[in-house]
């Protein structure tokens, strides 16, 4: 029966043809669809909804198997009857964002005025923009308020900006792994992926659809580089540390001798599959403007200012891509206006990819933190089932 | 007087002609050539000799202007007359690196046998190969025992390998941010910088020579995610920060909207004008075979047992590419052999570039060091003579 509802049901919708969204560039969108995923049920009164707000390259498939890679939704671990986000308990939706590239509006989409992918046409957009296309999907389904906004990495971003802008819409929020502001060194890593994608000869300006191919080589350096700053030394050298790969001696040649470089021109191969250039493009653009800071004047507790929100930041140890310093400065702001915050710096020697495996500190803590909420806003209470083995 | 001592003096010298070195891949290399630079004189008994080794991407250039660049040495700090490695006292010897790309043999200079460029046909070389041809100089130069050898980040890795290989030939060894063998994040990096290189279209297999091309874009997107590795978060945070460059707001779009956007690109862009793509695959290469402690049967100690030579090691507290720990490791290893050693680790927030700058504790340990070795090793003590201003 709770398996029958994990079961996702695929979802799209347009939105905004008479109300367009004004993007932060001053352009106005509309229509524009969404893709999204939703779990569990909604409850009669509408007060059992989480929003999870997904990272850079993930997607709407978060508890249900991706129908491009066959994989297992993204926080199936996380996800799902009896787990730590109950889908017996709670209504779980999970949209793409704007920008990216399984079937919310993109730079890969048909623009409806053309005919034609938009391309590099496409505006650039911000974290808020996507936040003010969710903000639609939310009133398109009846939601006044989400029980709780969550998300990891960029998904933090949006989770920061939600209660931010929408405080009101928002009981509890959970950014996980993630900053207020893109850092400059996180930008220069970006720039990085960006520049091996423009300057592969098959991006063609941005329209490659047009010439037949696809900036596979520049999106897979892209893809490698970051890849690198997911995972952290120790997790590296644990899993890979200096074997070689099918062989007993180095072959001194250009070859993957080592198992590490192996690893890293699979993910570099595999991501182009699954992932449009121009997409990527967008989106780390969106995390290098995200600053709430300087959005609230320059003073990050005023972005928070007589917040309601019920809020659990958590961060991961080993985490050098977004670190706890990160983390800490957004409870320090917190602090400064009172808001009701617990913290949580979970020991992982895993990175920034902790958020995304099967960490038991960080599920005991999202567990916990969402039974107290439940009962602070007084959803009904259920006995809770064990999970399903 | 002395300031003519620092003039430098390029040459290059053909060895091996009548017995080849035998590199580690098998291959029986020579004639080869090394181009090298030297400063300051060497005394009548041939003890005052200092071998820089230099690193990845730097060459024999130390404390003399660049001829490609116009820039200072890089070096340039730290050797002169009265400076930490004072050419007023020691004769200083530079070579550019087998491999390399500024006059020593490497993939790009004419292979003799077939009067084109080596390219990809050029043997895959180690730091011990790079350090036997070095051993070949310093021969040539008539020269039993060197004072001291010194060499940051890959030129660590040179130093460690003459104390290992020729523990007779080195009085004195200083290793500085560096490790004795490549770590899996390491490797990682710089196979992203190959694929970089070898996916751009214009590589050709690495016989861009021939087709009159030369990856110059993927050879800039190598050098940028390099560049990160070298520098910090928080040395990129105080210089850049968020800082916009030229503009008073994001363009939202993708030119270099933000300084250290367009501080990288620049980084990218001039390199590509100093060195030669194949070049940094073989050096790349060669610093991820690096592995002491499978040289020396699984156990770093024994690469060092019985050693006389004197070691000053140096790190620095925010170089995560080499980190405190490798250097670390090295110490603990000499200990277990009983070596004379000193360990600082260098505070500085400028990561690893830091052994590149003007770190006056750096400066001061160098110095005190070699003080210290000087008399040990009974040189001629003249009185030291002030910098020039």
């Amino acid at each position: 029966m709770s398996q029958d509802r994990t079961i996702s049901r695929a979802k799209t919708v347009s939105l905004g043809a008479d109300r367009p969204i004004r993007l932060a560039c001053g352009v106005d969108l509309g229509p524009f669809t969404v893709a999204f995923e939703t779990y569990g049920t909604l409850n009669a009164d509408r007060s059992n909804a989480i929003l999870i707000c997904h990272a850079l390259t993930l997607d709407q498939y978060v508890a249900s198997p991706n129908p491009v890679t066959g994989k297992p939704g993204w926080w199936h671990t996380l996800v799902g009857p009896g787990k730590a986000i109950d889908t017996d308990r709670f209504f779980v939706i999970c949209p793409n964002v704007l920008g990216g590239c399984m079937g919310s509006t993109g730079p890969g989409e048909i623009n409806p005025a053309t005919g034609t992918p938009w391309g590099l046409s496409f505006p650039v957009i911000t974290i808020g923009d996507m936040v003010q296309a969710q903000v639609r999907l939310i009133d398109h389904l009846g939601i006044d308020q989400l029980f709780c906004v969550i998300g990891g990495s960029m998904g933090g971003m949006q989770t920061l900006e939600w209660a931010h802008s929408h405080p009101d819409r928002v009981f509890a929020a959970v950014p996980i792994a993630t900053s207020y502001r893109h850092s400059a060194q996180n930008i220069a890593f970006h720039e990085v992926g960006r520049q091996a994608i423009t300057t592969d000869p098959d991006w063609h300006g941005g329209d490659y659809f047009s010439h037949g191919v696809k900036p596979h080589r520049g999106l897979a350096v892209a893809r490698m580089a970051a890849h690198i700053t997911y995972l952290s030394e120790p997790a590296l050298h644990r899993k890979f540390g200096r074997s070689l790969q099918d062989r007993d001696s180095v072959g001194y040649g250009f070859d993957a001798d080592f198992q590490v470089e192996s690893y890293l021109r699979y993910q570099g191969s595999t991501f182009v599959d699954r992932f449009d250039a121009n997409s990527y493009l967008y989106i780390t653009r969106a995390m290098d403007y995200f600053d709430l800071a300087t959005e609230a004047g320059g003073v990050l507790a005023n972005a928070f200012r007589d917040t309601t929100v019920r809020w659990c930041v958590i961060s991961f140890s080993s985490d050098w891509l977004f670190p706890t310093s990160e983390s800490r400065a957004i409870v320090h702001a917190l602090n400064a206006v009172a808001a009701n915050v617990s913290f949580v710096e979970v020991n992982s020697d895993k990175g920034h990819d902790a958020f995304l495996l099967d960490e038991p500190e960080f599920h005991d803590t999202l567990t916990g933190f969402l039974k107290g909420a439940e009962e602070r806003r007084g959803l009904p209470v259920e006995p809770r089932k064990a999970p399903k083995p």
